[in-house]
């Protein structure tokens, strides 16, 4: 049993652990022109010097003038046949794929076909197999891929895991790790997390539940072996969706078992728990950038809640893929680690349908 | 949806709900003189003019004497045999029953037939039959007949119960809740808890699991159709029960999931969210008496975390008890609650035996 206490977890949160010394400037392409570009992407990277958006890809053109024209970075605003052939690719660096999750893909396909490194938001798509595509695009033009797990950019959150890994819950024991947001309040006119189609097998495990279930696997260096699940859908906004709210519970392969809990119909907040045999650590409400997070830490009996201003996630995680860039390092998460919560979702929803408990495999 | 603001609730927060008015004294006999009756039932009672413990009743002659030399308030120390046969009877209205679960019958039936009120630790029994054989005991007799639930008559807890019954969570979604402590450490030379002969089917579901489940079901006011479950044991201690750990899923009546996660090896730590479709509550540590609390309401993007102290639970325990009886008024927690617990911790082990889902009846 190491020894371990609360003041050297304290004292060690907040510092970036990667280097951040190489100069220059990755420029990026934004791929979707959304919610979250407009309001999370590019305001962070208007903190930082070494990335630049450049170029903005959406099938908007009312979108492309109007985001262009309040973004002076933007040098370029282009649709997503002109990204596809090519178009101003000697204007961006990397590129940062934010569209529906069904249609990351050919996006990744083009910008590896470009040459470019890619960063693609969470979940990676909508089936295991579209996801394994990307991968090997990716790997067979020799590009970086990332996948945007902010979670694991996030200083505390690295410094956690470096505490963890060195022995300050013990064993783990069990997780308890869950998030809902009211996707109706967000999105009044509806939205594509409510769509299959372009969402992949459902709403709230897709786009809510993988922060849980990545996050664990990156706090405790943990793979998924089976899952079980109930979800339902009563709402008239989720008809198309089996999964309005959905609890899951993953065992990992030290034995940990995981209880995930998801809505897009649910109050706003988040968490997550970790219990050891030596110690427990609680991030809330975790999940959710820009709001004052509290970290709780116990140990020999000893308890201590924390609250802190979180950095900004989106800056941290553009840092990091431009400082890892910009030293030609090798970057997480990669593709490979992303495509297990693709295949971990899928087994999921067919847990969920069949009330059993389904192996995970990729 | 009913109109609700974090206000409201906090202002409610941490007043007795019940008539506390009624003069007089309930004298109590204390059977069973373990940890729990030394370090906190007897401080707790000596807090009070309402109640005294009066007699002990203990196996051990060395234990009933050190104890009675302790406290002044007992009057007299008796063996179980004793106390069956109905001696001291005059010197005691009400029986507080804190044996190992297995055991509690045979005091319980003694009680009634003493025509005596009885508060009985939980989980009930070891058993829902034999449980079942206590509450139909008490009925026969006509006397009162409580679990002692401390929980519930918490008055932190009662106040969120009433908050989210007048809508502050709007309608319930999903129910993390856990508990732990070390075990090993509270007691190195061993203990009942460990031993299924006097504990019933295991030690973690049945010791701390049935926290998170009972308090689920008081806050929501609901009753388990079903459960699964994942346990296991690997440690020395625990060669003889399955649940050094466990996760179990319990789903409710009102489609409500939860999930309840408990070990008797792991970190002192404890917590139960409730997220609801329109609020969130959150108790933490919750389950464990005496250390500050912190109480985190959510509701309408508002997020609030308050600390206090808590009051002794079982000092209110006793006190709601007494002030019942004094009252000649209907109390909670009822044998008939208690024995759904009993029948969802059979399921819970009968779950996570077979790895299947498990309806629950009693």
């Amino acid at each position: 049993m190491s020894e371990y206490d609360i003041s050297d977890v304290t004292a060690g949160l907040s510092r970036r652990d990667w280097d951040d010394t190489h100069g220059g400037t990755i420029r990026f392409a934004l791929v979707g022109v959304g919610w979250w570009t407009q309001e999370h992407v590019l305001p962070a990277l208007s903190q930082l010097d070494v990335c630049r958006g450049t170029v903005l890809v959406s099938g908007s053109p009312e979108k492309r003038a109007r985001v262009a024209d309040k973004w002076d970075c933007i040098e370029r605003a282009v649709s997503y046949s002109e990204f596809h052939d090519g178009v101003a690719a000697d204007q961006y660096d990397a590129v940062y794929v934010c569209t529906p999750n069904a249609t990351h893909r050919e996006h990744v396909e083009a910008a590896a076909a470009h040459g470019k490194a890619v960063m693609c938001e969470k979940p990676m798509e909508a089936t295991p197999e579209r996801a394994a595509a990307m991968v090997d695009a990716c790997a067979a033009a020799d590009v970086p891929f990332v996948v945007g797990y902010r979670m694991q950019t996030d200083p505390v959150v690295r410094s956690l895991r470096s505490a963890i890994a060195d022995g300050f819950v013990g064993e783990p024991v069990h997780v308890q790790g869950h998030m809902s947001q009211r996707i109706g309040d967000i999105f009044p006119d509806g939205n594509w997390r409510l769509n299959p189609e372009l969402a992949g097998p459902g709403a709230s495990v897709t786009d809510l539940g993988v922060y849980p279930l990545n996050t664990t696997r990156f706090l405790l260096d943990v793979e998924p072996v089976s899952v079980r699940a109930t979800a339902s859908s009563d709402g008239e906004l989720f008809d198309a969706v089996p999964d309005e709210r959905a609890a899951f519970e993953v065992t990992f392969d030290d034995g940990t078992v995981a209880h995930c809990a998801a809505s897009q119909n649910a109050a706003f907040t988040a968490g997550l728990e970790i219990v050891g045999t030596e110690g427990a650590v609680r991030l809330a409400p975790g999940f959710f950038d820009g709001e004052t997070q509290q970290l709780t830490l116990v140990r020999d009996q000893e308890r201590r809640t924390l609250s802190y201003d979180p950095v900004d996630q989106m800056t941290e995680e553009f840092a990091y893929v431009a400082h890892h860039l910009l030293a030609e390092a090798e970057m997480d998460p990669t593709g490979a680690h992303g495509l297990v919560d693709v295949a971990t979702i899928d087994a999921v929803y067919e847990a969920a349908e069949t009330d059993e408990r389904v192996d995970v495999s990729w």
